[in-house]
């Protein structure tokens, strides 16, 4: 099924929740070791604690890179995993290369039989740095997000700078809409080429939403980084179109024990919430 | 020693020139197995050939990312190796994430005993995507390369965007200039955090040059992509300051059995015209 059509069906079927997974070793629950057998276990164990609510999980590459290719593997095995379990994988890897490579990148992660259903990618090498995930997409049954307004205190320092009369990520909104046109479901009108939209730029994400027509809009920034059910509300379009996300206010929900539980009831209960301004 | 003391005296002792392993598994020579080993046992016989003239190599990750867990560990394996046969390393990543997930990226590849001395890093979420890794450079004598003005034909969509009197690439070129003067190197005088400006761009170059006072500039589109030595000449600075980086044009100079002689000559004569406009 065609990316944005599986992912429509997701967030009506179970929730727009996204968990983020960013097993940062050194605030691992109680029993999980610290390497890349704990990185897997932890992973795993959230996956289970979530699969019946989240619509995703988006592993993000870096805290498994960081054990090198033992942690690649545990990544990889983390995707499988949570595919078997009927969740949509998004590797936030935030790719970007040219030409030939970033057509290594492409194949790396969006083959045919990739157990990653999406990745998250930087524009700033302009369409050439597309353009090769676009044709996984196409052929693949694959997603991309773009970067566009991201969720940091510094996003602003290139990415608000005035060109003309729009900004930067204005400019950037306009590109992914048009790189995604090519791109859509047929049941659901959405694009495979999806955009990154903070939560913690709550106004930004409003207007945004009205450049991008087609894309669904993964929201990151909710819970810990500070934005809240309220702030994510315009990122919706017909109560479709959005996915946010949460990581460190689920899975570190509990450092004890009962880390599965604590991170399903927050899963739970920001579904609840979002399901309210939906 | 300083990351930007390290690669200047290499420039100086041996020539300017970069060695881009991209070992696209469609393209290698003759002898070479189509898997990880082969990755490996390609990237290593590289190294071998153009150790003695070449200042850095700079393997590109995508490749090696392609081959999944298997694939990173040659990838590993592989700095390893230049490093003990006396090369600096670029890791080609690109990567690029915030907070404590930026912190995991610069942990997981400028760690003080890494085998990789430099990463690539993109510029799109500003100063909180840079700052962890200009951490670990000036704890770990390590450097950066920031994208600013790249090699590619749609470069220009997003980094010649003109923001007040300038371009954004301009822009950029500037916060890079910032942000590593407080890691310049004793000897050279030249910063840890440099900066990437394609060989297909000499009018750019050369202005950028002037603003990017302090940086070590890392030129690709060398060869291949059709920039000459004439091109990248202004690009240094008292014939120091820029690294020359040259992909397929060394590692793929011949696909037969001959391909690490090939790749030697290839790298000789490069560093040959280099030298002739420093």
């Amino acid at each position: 099924m065609h990316f944005a059509d599986s992912l429509t069906k997701a967030i009506t079927s179970k929730s727009p929740v996204c968990v983020g997974l960013d097993p940062a070793l050194d605030k691992l629950p109680e029993g999980i070791t610290k390497d890349a057998k704990g990185l897997l276990n932890f992973s795993t164990g959230i996956i289970d604690a979530v699969k019946d609510v989240a619509a995703c999980v988006k592993p993000q590459m870096a805290y498994y890179e960081a054990l090198g290719w033992e942690g690649m593997r545990a990544f990889w095995e983390t995707c499988a995993y949570a595919k078997l379990h009927g969740l949509l994988v998004i590797a936030d890897g935030k790719r970007n290369d040219i030409g030939s490579t970033c057509d290594a990148y492409a194949e790396a992660y969006l083959y045919k039989d990739s157990p990653i259903d999406a990745l998250t990618v930087s524009p700033y090498l302009g369409s050439d740095g597309v353009k090769p995930f676009i044709e996984r997409c196409n052929k693949n049954e694959k997603g991309i997000f773009v970067l566009v307004k991201t969720s940091n205190p510094s996003s602003g320092e290139l990415q608000d700078l005035p060109t003309g009369d729009e900004t930067v990520h204005e400019h950037m909104a306009q590109l992914v809409e048009s790189w995604g046109l090519h791109s859509l479901g047929k049941e659901s009108g959405f694009s495979a080429v999806g955009a990154v939209v903070g939560a913690t730029y709550p106004e930004e994400l409003k207007y945004l939403r009205t450049l991008l027509t087609h894309a669904i809009i993964l929201i990151p920034g909710f819970g810990a980084q500070g934005g809240t059910a309220k702030d994510i509300a315009s990122g919706f379009a017909g109560g479709k179109g959005a996915i946010v996300n949460s990581s460190r206010g689920i899975i570190f929900a509990s450092k004890g024990k009962d880390w599965q539980e604590a991170a399903s009831i927050a899963a739970k209960k920001m579904a609840g919430e979002l399901k309210a301004v939906m």
